[in-house]
């Protein structure tokens, strides 16, 4: 631990081995430095990282482990040299909290790609050897490059899963230049993710198909999100029926599945974007006819998160989400592996964390 | 056959069945139409797709089949609204003999990606029915557009090439941008296309790394065609010093191999282009950091293709090849299966095929 600890001043919901079960746990978080703010949470969603590293999924999670990097809340306290927030500030902070910033990741506000790795929220090792511990907590002292200004406007639990779920579905929607009208996208699997997808894909004026395996959410997706097709992708014909009428496709699923059905579906020119972490295997020649791409992506830079932010404000662009207390977390993550969820939880930490 | 059908005029080397022995065999070209060339035929590379169609490897080949794509030779006639090419001409004819011409990828000067399917140079069914025969001949009848313009100074039999190797790397190369010297290129495999990758890397003014599986192309890849690194793939020492050091990969191998180890040789939003048909499988997770893509590409464009040509003359790249009279094509075919070329069989067909 770093000699900076205050007392152990903030409660958390921690994992303590890979059973992964969250109990209370106390810990404390650094000194507010010059360029920290300090933030009262006040919700944190839930994204299925929080199971994976809750459970060791990736073989090196480090115990207690404090999950959750979907949080906003109010500042409560900022350093000296902070610029940009104040007392009172509506706030967020996403996937990570640190980085090198002198790469040229960093200075292009891409921290995400910093050349030396990003600190991630919960489960990294920060500048100062220390453990960082999540959203599942009390507080938290971020340094204010890490943290984004949500507008008064737009309610608190609602902005938590844009700092996951919605940032790594806009980053490649903008960097394949889908916010331009007309285009036509495929979203992948409808859950927190792909239901960002199509919420923004109907907000940039995008005709939006959604792939499901399941025609349980059909009724969902056009109604509820506004989607203009629903295609069960067992279904043969109807993927048939799509063949090269996409532009873009966001493949949200995690569980491996088939992809040169998908391909097929493209434009000349057209890519799918990977934003799960499934295996990809393509048959020869799948990309080669049309000139299709494959592109993987990863959340998104510190000047993207803003801009989405500012944009979903703007446009009324909200998640659906279940607003649960923390003692339902434990329910919440064994429900997330069943993918029973619509479309994510959002942890109530103000009203409920005691 | 068409009744358009003049004498049999032309004589070619065909393929009777999947044995893919090639052997003479006469038959007519079109009468020349008013937007036509026709061409004498020097010169024809020779391909890999050459032996795949003569060997029936796509299961749909046609035969008697006259195979070859990589066509130069000079104007003997031009039809009478023919406006780009006069008799004496020296000119090229590569992968396409046709197409819609009306969709938006023709009138993009795309041809390739055509709506309605490009019409390919040799086992193709063109607009009026008949099945497109190859370069393995001694002329041939083309709609101008298809036709390149070769410039007088640049050697016929060097062009050949061009019209297919050239063009497959030229293309995705342009289209990612990797024309901006001191940029790092990665190309794999040294054979027809990866040694004009290589080429064209040169003269774009990056730095070039070659990777292959036998170590005895590494004098060749450095002195003879200027590649600045040379790596042994199998060797993970060097694979490893090599990690996020490069721009961008493409791809030439047409046997499947691994594809996780030249991603982590990508840089941050690099891209490895896919120009060979290889099986692709990639672990999970393998685009996502870093945000990486895998993209495909087939030949290129009429534009494309005639800006290469005069590319290639103005900088003086040009291919090396090893000059073959037509009675040698059985067993040129042969060392192209066991990839014992340097870099491309050309065959000398004015000086042989009689």
């Amino acid at each position: 631990m770093s000699s900076d600890c205050a007392k152990e001043d903030c409660l958390g919901w921690a994992a303590r081995d890979p059973s992964g079960f969250l109990s209370p746990y106390k810990f404390s978080r650094r000194t507010v430095g010059s360029d920290d703010v300090s933030i009262r949470i006040t919700h944190c969603g839930v994204c299925y990282a929080d199971v994976a590293w809750t459970r060791n999924e990736h073989g090196n999670s480090k115990y207690p482990l404090v999950p959750g990097h979907e949080i906003v809340g109010i500042v409560k306290e900022v350093g000296s040299s902070v610029q940009r927030f104040k007392v009172g500030d509506h706030v967020g902070v996403g996937t990570y909290v640190n980085s090198c910033r002198e790469c040229e990741y960093c200075n292009d506000g891409l921290e995400v790609n910093c050349e030396k790795g990003a600190v991630f929220t919960f489960d990294g090792i920060d500048a100062d050897g220390t453990v960082t511990k999540g959203g599942y907590s009390s507080h938290i002292v971020v340094h204010e490059r890490y943290c984004f200004r949500i507008p008064e406007n737009y309610p608190l639990a609602l902005a938590a899963p844009l700092l996951c779920a919605g940032i790594t579905v806009y980053t490649p929607m903008m960097r394949h230049k889908m916010n331009q009208p007309g285009k036509s996208l495929g979203v992948i699997g409808l859950g927190g993710l792909g239901h960002m997808a199509v919420k923004f894909g109907k907000a940039f004026g995008l005709k939006v198909a959604v792939f499901s395996t399941s025609i349980s959410k059909k009724e969902e997706a056009l109604s509820l999100l506004g989607a203009d097709h629903f295609v069960l992708s067992s279904d043969q014909e109807q993927m048939k029926a799509m063949a090269k009428s996409l532009n873009f496709i966001i493949d949200t699923a995690s569980s491996n599945h088939p992809f040169d059905p998908y391909i097929s579906l493209l434009k000349t020119g057209g890519v799918l974007a990977l934003v799960g972490s499934s295996e990809v295997k393509l048959s020869p020649g799948s990309l080669n006819f049309g000139m299709k791409t494959v592109s993987g992506s990863l959340t998104g830079g510190t000047k993207d998160i803003q801009e989405m932010i500012d944009f979903c404000a703007a446009q009324k662009v909200y998640p659906k989400i279940e607003l649960i207390p923390i003692d339902y977390a434990n329910e919440a993550l064994e429900r997330l592996i069943k993918r029973d969820v619509k479309y994510r939880f959002v942890i109530d930490i103000e009203n409920s964390l005691k």
